[in-house]
């Protein structure tokens, strides 16, 4: 089995991510390409690291993860792999691979080096073509990493989005990013909202932001009433704000990057 | 072989559809997914069930139709298993399954319940990654229906839009939906056209929408005009209202439910 | 090993192209199909040729490429295989495989005409689901192309956009297409500059396009500082106009057809 994962900024509308897949059938042609998504927004790393960490390991044990948002190709920063105990992580050295090795016990990284394993004459604009696929195909025959360069000691980290505590009932959050449903995914994980009841002794949870009150702590989004703003534990381990079968982010109006404060009660 | 589709509203820029598929790979590694599209409209359990419906049956023999637009996900609605003589059809039974069926043979149905062949833990919030994905695997490797849980009777039903006869002659037809190209494709299909043909003696068809008349039945989208209207049996089976290399939808300025009058004349 | 790319204005948010890939893996399952892209927009010819003529060749030999832009669907234009020595093109014959096939050694076109090998009864809307796509099964499986019908002598070619000369040092060139990340691609070759440069002796590049005038010709995307428009040899062998971080497209507020002169200097 040889499994390659691919998340990029790509698009759907162009020849980008299909060339890439020829790339990669060329080398190894048992090789499965798997598209987690090409829909990350232009140039925005920290959410195709998002993306990257709440999928990589719902995939088998020997699967590698190809990721290129990549804003700087062709510039200083190197292409690597990173090895860890159960997957390969493959991308720019830009933090895209960050969150991702959070939860993974990282054996090797090393920096891309070997022009054997690129496609010649190699351009400065299109790495995921001649970098990251063929990388990723040979990888999937099994190559050492060690073949492709030298080992470097640490990767660029990005730095994630923390609530802010404010007491032992009253914290901070920020908005990570919008689903497809218009839910509000927070950077408040639930074990700290377990933390703040089991330090508080409270017993319920209060939102407020922009200028209304959540005071609802649902299970499931069909809870909540007609447009009426849910909190609820999604499935990524975030809490999220919600409205059943319509769109928080459009009911509030906000999006990515805002603030709310959350008490227990 | 081991096929399984995929047809969801999770859009196509995240991480829902490639988690899935890691679910997937992970307990059959054979298992192939095709998607069928990924952009059902949130949570429209009829276009779900319409698009489904015109696709499964050109896929082969065996294959699992899995579809997740589950608006009330966690509530107690049941996920279900449906085995036709030729297929499985596994989702929520919310009425998603229900035109696909129609023409089939249903041998059993089979409400989801063995923790088992489930995700743990399992949220409540995403059943597509913690229900559907890891059943449709558990499918593809063999695993008779009935391992899932206790037999159903009956399963949920969609009512699905007709034409309202109003003679031999005339009908109030209805917009099922509106293609990528436009097209507004209708719930009078060609077998009723046929009939309002025969019964009448009638050898020409009008449609009178909005406040146009459209007198032209055409076999193909290139025997129209440049910003003609016409009309003409689509590939599903149903009339269809068209423009050549025009957009009849923006033309007449409609969309889904809108009605006409088709007449013989 | 069998791959088939397709490459169609079909979209994403409907069955079309599941359906499709249903056709195909019910005559071939071992057939494996990549999508290159679906998101062409409606009926462009020129786009899709475009798209197919820069990815085509990354894939390897026995590929079939099947393309689907096809807005005579149903009418005289024939439906087409043309093999070289390398791949299998399969498409309507109105110029959508043209440019594929300049850098390709053609070896025989077929019309498509033995209903054997189609879908039946048959559209006349959807050739995609009724003719290539079984069609290209077939391939997959080894059906020699004069097995479809008749040899044709040649196919429909399109007219591509080329610069046009004014001087040794001065050419009017052209926009052809705006990519994901807003970056404008030209016409205009890198073979063509070097010639330019060649000829005049002349050492640097100025291109006027609208009321701005570019100076500087770079090598990757990130040497141009914010919201500055520079130029550069983009992926396919193509002069780029483009804004490092952002879009030239918006920052000009220009896109496809549209005029600049390039000057050497």
């Amino acid at each position: 089995m040889s499994i390659i994962t691919l998340t990029t900024d790509f698009g759907f509308d162009n020849w980008f991510v299909g060339t890439m897949k020829g790339v990669i059938k060329s080398i190894n042609p048992d090789a499965e390409v798997v598209d987690i998504t090409h829909g990350v927004r232009p140039h925005n790393i920290s959410e195709a690291a998002f993306i990257l960490r709440n999928s990589c390991s719902y995939f088998p044990p020997g699967t590698i993860h190809t990721v290129v948002v990549d804003p700087g190709v062709g510039s200083k920063r190197h292409p690597i792999i990173i090895k860890t105990r159960r997957y390969y992580f493959v991308g720019p050295d830009n933090g895209v691979l960050s969150y991702a090795i959070d939860s993974e016990e990282v054996e090797a990284i090393v920096k891309i080096e070997n022009q054997q394993y690129l496609l010649a004459p190699m351009s400065e604009t299109f790495h995921g073509r001649d970098v990251f696929a063929p990388v990723s195909a040979y990888l999937s025959v099994g190559v050492e990493p060690r073949e492709f360069g030298s080992h470097l000691k640490e990767v660029m980290r990005l730095t994630p989005s923390v609530p802010r505590k404010i007491s032992d009932r009253e914290i901070v959050g920020h908005i990570l990013c919008v689903d497809t449903f218009g839910n509000l995914i927070t950077d408040v994980t639930a074990r700290l909202v377990e933390e703040l009841f089991s330090l508080s002794k409270a017993r319920r949870l209060r939102i407020l932001i922009r200028d209304r009150e959540i005071a609802k702590l649902c299970r499931t989004y069909s809870e909540g009433k007609e447009n009426e703003l849910i909190a609820l534990i999604g499935s990524s381990g975030h809490l999220e704000i919600s409205v059943n079968r319509g769109r928080a982010a459009d009911l509030l109006g906000i999006g990515e990057g805002e603030k709310f404060i959350l008490k227990v009660v």
